[in-house]
């Protein structure tokens, strides 16, 4: 027996493949296009403000203290404590992460390490499922509608071996969100043995005053992980930073799984600067509900299925096949996500982008579901 | 029982936690000391250059591109152009990771996926037997002296259940090498169902004439990963960049375990010119080996032992146990890194710096120094 075909490799084959919104650049290389348009991976287009980037630069530039040759502050002193600030939180209950996937991975590497399961709904995040099998767990989906939360189906899918538990509130892709209510009852009913991660990715781009802050059961529940996100609206996903908060306990654990030195020093200082920027947020916000608002509009007016009210996406049905959409768009320089590996074969999803791309997209999707007619099924 | 008292947990108590160099900022926070010398994480002084500043620079303030808002191109195509250019490789047998350390834990969670136990020599770099355990695996810490690299012992170290071994080379914190004939034996020797990763960090600070390269053997063993980081001789230890070379099979096999965005943006740009600046490499190298001559002369002059005739530190080996010899020199602003947990317990390992830093290494050195007397047992 060779390495190449031991039985930890061969377990590896079996993981599917995670395929990330196709790069700007790659659309260029292979299409030699000029104007390009990315609607493809929930970023946020108006960002970061100048104050983050005049931040980094000062970084690069700047004192001994903070050349780039230099190995960043591991445990993220800093920006921890700017977080723990704006949460209301002690500085020991957070985590930095590679980008909120990586505190995926952290959270699956240390609740798997004796072997288990994970579980998460049917049509979410696809690193969810992969971070459970690459830590050795076996992958539950629960089946759950693209339009609606189901509580009763996460709970229902637990088996005796699990070990975690993932919700994306607001879920990427389908925008569903828990209430208050659902989410307290997940919260409450799950097995205190197992880890509930609540992504929130997403949830700065809700109101403030209503949105249902997982953080909230905190003070009674020690098996709760809350993650987000600098990529979204703080518009830094170039720079790979995010956070979890959860009990002191629990965070001193999975500190044991994070890599040293795993965030790197310019998207410290960024965040730092960006988590306190509550005008740049709220200046967002504002953006994507406008934007949101006239891509319904503009889906009635071409009678499509439009369906999400959370995020800064909408899930958009069409009676082509999602593969094809994708590609008719993609030769008109638009860049969007085919669903189709999410079980959902008919849809793309749209990030909200600025007006004009926003045109862009419609004026090429006009052409292509004018032609097929747009009508779903 | 509750999610903190279940197995998984109790497990990862158990392993020990990697204490990285201690950060300029946390000694100006605890001892308000107006000019601080980090000589703890072997940095490369004298750089990153001015042109991979400019670089970083114009991606933060650049084209719709590059823009921070936006993930990164996630397989690294660009970079991995560049450095397959350089090593004379194929694209597809590089692997990028978020420091050449995230490699070593990529590896060890592949290789250790349906278990087993994982070997490294002791004294080397201790994420190699955390990045075993956190995998789930065993770590078996083989026997060597911190003045030579024993091949025997490593071989020797190698169990049924093994799935993966280590070798720094040149090693860290010992500065020990093997030479190609040792280098050989290792490789062809060793099982072909086993990992092994030779860790070549410190590489670019060897004559490249010269230097036995583990990347030679990749033509004869597809069970071979070689790493190489952006962090030490390239100077972009803030920025977290490393890669791996192996067979084609291997690579798209470790694929797998590398999460989506794992490098970022500005990593991967600054790499991208700092990996064809072989003016810069030469530049350090050269100041390197004067530092570590002007080092030796010192250590005479003082009658103290100093060993390691390879990367860019020395260990200096006094009459104080280390954690002394690390706070006496702290109160006088230098930082250096205690060896204890390696245990070299009456060693410290110095970064060969600056000549003006290794002026006020001396100078706070001396003065301890002198006092205990110098002379090792």
């Amino acid at each position: 027996m060779t390495l190449l075909s031991n039985q930890a490799f061969e377990t590896l084959r079996q993981i599917p493949l995670y395929v990330p919104g196709k790069p700007i650049q790659e659309v260029q290389r292979e299409l030699a296009l000029e104007s390009i348009v990315k609607l493809a991976s929930n970023e946020n287009p108006w960002g970061p403000s100048e104050a983050v980037k005049a931040r980094v630069i000062k970084a690069v530039t700047g004192s001994a203290y903070e050349g780039l040759g230099l190995y960043p502050v591991s445990d993220g002193f800093y920006l921890r404590s700017a977080i723990a600030k704006r949460r209301g939180l002690n500085l020991g209950q957070i985590i930095l992460g590679n980008g909120s996937s990586e505190i995926i991975e952290m959270a699956a590497k240390a609740a798997l390490l004796g072997g288990g399961s994970g579980v998460a709904p049917k049509h979410s995040f696809a690193i969810y499922g992969i971070a459970t099998q690459t830590a050795g767990g076996r992958f539950i989906e629960c089946p759950c509608s693209p339009t609606e939360m189901d509580v009763d189906a996460i709970l229902g899918a637990v088996q005796l071996d699990t070990r975690i538990v993932f919700l994306g509130n607001p879920n990427n892709p389908t925008g569903v969100m828990l209430g208050r209510e659902g989410l307290a009852r997940l919260v409450r009913e799950l097995r205190d043995d197992i880890l509930l991660v609540v992504d929130q990715a997403y949830s700065e781009y809700e109101d403030p005053e209503t949105y249902p802050d997982a953080a909230s059961f905190l003070d009674e529940r020690s098996n709760l992980l809350v993650l987000h996100t600098f990529s979204k609206i703080h518009s830094l996903a170039a720079l790979r930073i995010g956070y979890g908060v959860g009990h002191l306990k629990l965070i001193s654990l999975l500190e044991r799984v994070r890599s040293p030195f795993n965030t790197n020093m310019l998207a410290q200082v960024a965040a730092e600067t960006a988590v306190q920027d509550y005008a740049f947020e709220a200046f967002s916000r504002a953006r994507n509900a406008e934007a949101r608002q006239a891509f319904f509009t503009e889906a009635a007016n071409h009678k499509c299925k439009a369906t999400g009210m959370a995020g800064n996406f909408i899930l958009l049905e069409s009676a082509l096949p999602a593969p094809e959409l994708f590609k008719d768009l993609l030769r008109a320089g638009v860049i969007v996500r085919p669903m189709h590996g999410y079980d959902l074969p008919n849809h793309v999803r749209v990030t909200l982008g600025k007006p004009e791309e926003m045109e862009a997209f419609w004026a090429a999707a006009s052409v292509v579901l004018d032609n097929v007619g747009c009508g779903c099924r």
